[in-house]
Order: structure tokens, then sequence, then C-alpha cells
């Protein structure tokens, strides 16, 4: 099973390598990094790049599709080569799947038309102007599309999709080794659960990148 | 502030990617990889790598230091270089952390002498054959030594010291910044939770390994 992770300039690092860290222990499975160009594609803040071993032509029609997210996304909304890529491997493939703002992604390249999907809660409303229908859920599936909410959300889509790649038991043991049983140390993970002050203070963060 | 993340080969992404990405979103805080020759390092299955940007030479005294895990640690038990360095660091930071097995690399260079420390849960045991007390906590904090169990725990332990480092309210905004409202698909995530039947499904995996 090729198990494909488009990386591209200012992604974010966990979005690729939580769904990677579940996925890549499925047996059989081979995850393989890949972006326009091989090489070293670094995220949003350029302390850390990850190695894209081959470029997004080498991959055409990989078993799983799992677009990460980042600011890095906004410039490739309408970039055709990428999104070219999405949807030819989305039509042939087992599963499509998305984290955070790569659900945009997903979205833009017309993935999503009809479909409930979700992404980072700071940027759900915007999947309704590509045509899909958002959705304020930590994993949303429909058929074959699965999506995520923002950036640590990729794990708990992995699991739920190894548990439907594999079985219930191979899901349980993947979580098992890599000892996911989070204990969050406050209760705001979330706009619901967190304190207003924090969720104005994230949203004022943000809005430097705009 | 230099927060120090050495990488080795073999190592486990998500033991260094999870506290990454929360401590790379501390105001004023720099994470650099490391490892002993700069360039691409691979994760133990070979299908991702990590670019370390400089030499662990190049920070000697890092303010705080991270040490991932992964099963490329057991090769470097008695690898003096790893080990003086890590002695170094750990001599002059703020904050000495670890993740999974980085704690046994911590042990072996005699940081945990006397100290109550986390692993993950496979390997806890031999903590104490390197002078620490092996305590079963997704996070152990004593004094500026902070450790954590398997993996995904390390985004746990990484808020944690978030919330010393910088305060609560910017751990917290951080903590929903990436979404961390973790919703896992099982109850399988130690093996107090897990089936017993998953329990010995991981350790014959894990036993092929050794």
């Amino acid at each position: 099973m090729e198990i494909a992770i488009p990386l591209f300039d200012r992604f974010t690092a966990l979005d690729a390598v939580g769904p990677y860290e579940v996925l890549s222990r499925l047996p059989g499975a081979r995850v393989r990094f890949l972006a326009a160009e091989a090489g070293p594609v670094r995220t949003e803040n350029g302390m850390l790049a990850i190695t894209a071993d081959e470029r997004l032509s080498a991959l055409p029609e990989p078993d799983v599709l799992m677009v990460p997210g980042g600011f890095g996304t906004r410039a490739l909304m309408s970039d055709e080569p990428m999104l070219d890529w999405i949807r030819h491997a989305h039509a042939r493939s087992r599963w499509t799947t998305s984290v955070c703002t790569g659900s945009l992604l997903l979205a833009a390249a017309g993935v999503l038309d009809g479909l409930q999907a979700t992404s980072h809660w700071m940027v759900l409303d915007a999947l309704a102007d590509y045509g899909a229908q958002p959705l304020s859920q930590r994993v949303v599936q429909q058929g074959k599309v699965i999506t995520a909410a923002g950036v640590s959300a990729g794990i708990d889509m992995a699991l739920t999709l190894a548990a439907q790649i594999a079985g219930e038991d191979v899901a349980q043991a993947i979580q098992l080794g890599i000892e996911y049983d989070p204990e969050p140390p406050f209760a705001a993970g979330s706009p619901g659960s967190a304190p207003e002050r924090i969720v104005s203070l994230v949203q004022r963060a943000s809005a430097q990148f705009a």
C-alpha cells in the first residue's frame, strides 16, 4: 500500500508527521513524501525541513492520499500542478485524506464538492467558498474522503483510517505502540473549550499572518 | 531561547515533531535540529528524513535540550560523543527533556541519577539499570528535568513545559493553535487501558526488533 504525503513550502510539520507515525506502522504500508521538486521542504517558521524523496509525478496514483495543511496552502489554492495531481490521485485512490488546511487544497481541487468536511477551526467557514459543507467535528468521513481538524487531529484521523484499512486490532496496536493516551494539561484545545480570552489571543496572533 | 533537538539514525519522528510543534510557537523561541553530522537523518523505517541543519558541536549550550527516542537510541547507549554532548548541555540548560526512549539516553549520560523518570511503557524498567527511578506516568518532572512517556506523550510534555516557560495563557494559546483536543478512537493508548490481547500483540511485534 502506497501512501503519498505531498509537501510544500510552509507546511505544518505535525499535520504530516502525526498521520505518518500511524500509517507507516500499517502492515505492508509505505509512506512516501513527495513535493513539486525533490529535496528538503521547510515548515512555515523555517526551523524544520522534511525531505521530499521524490517529485509528485513519481507517484500519480497512490492508494492513500494524505494532504497536510499549513500557511503554505494559501499560495497553492490556484496552483494547477498541485491541484491536478490531487485530482488525478483522488480519482484512483482508495482513500483521500487531509489534516488542517489541507482540506482547503482538497476543496480547491474540487474533491469536496457537496461533501461535509472539516478543517482548522479558524478557517472552517472558508470550505464553503469551495463547495464543501463545513462541519465542526474532529474527523469527518464521507465515503473514501476523510478530513481532520487542525494540526494534532491528524493522529485521530489516521487511527480511524487504520482501523478501516487493517481492522480495529491493528489500529489499537498502533495506538498502544505510539502510547496515544493523551493527557492535555489544559482544557484549551478547541474554541468551545478554551477560555474566550485565549480564543481572542490566537485569533489576533493569527491575523499577523493573514 | 535556543531549543536543541538532537537527531540520530533510526529516531522516531513524532517524538521530535510533537514537542517541536509546541515549543517552536513560544515567543522568541528557535528550535534547532542537530546531529553528529549535518544533513538528512532517517527514522527507523527509512520512510522519513528530517534535516539536521547543524552539527551537535554548533550548539553546546542550548537553553532547552529535548531528546527524542526511537530504536536508534540502542546504538547510542555508549556513544561518548552523544552522551558527552548531552552531559555538557544538561549542565548548563534551563530545561532538559526527553520523549520515549530519549530518557534512556539521558539516563546513560548520567542525567537521571536518582531521579524519577518515565519512558515508553515497553522499556520503562530499563531506566533502573541506569540509576533512574522508573515511574509509570505520562509526564514526570524533577526540577528542570522533564521526561515523557512513549511517542505521542511529547505533546503533553511540551505543553507542560511551555506553561512554565511562558505562562499558562501562552501554553493554552498554543494548545488551541494546534487544536489539541484529542479524541482517540479507541481506549488502547496505554497497557492499562488496552485489551490484554493488544498488549501481547505489540510486545510480540516489538520483539522482532530486539
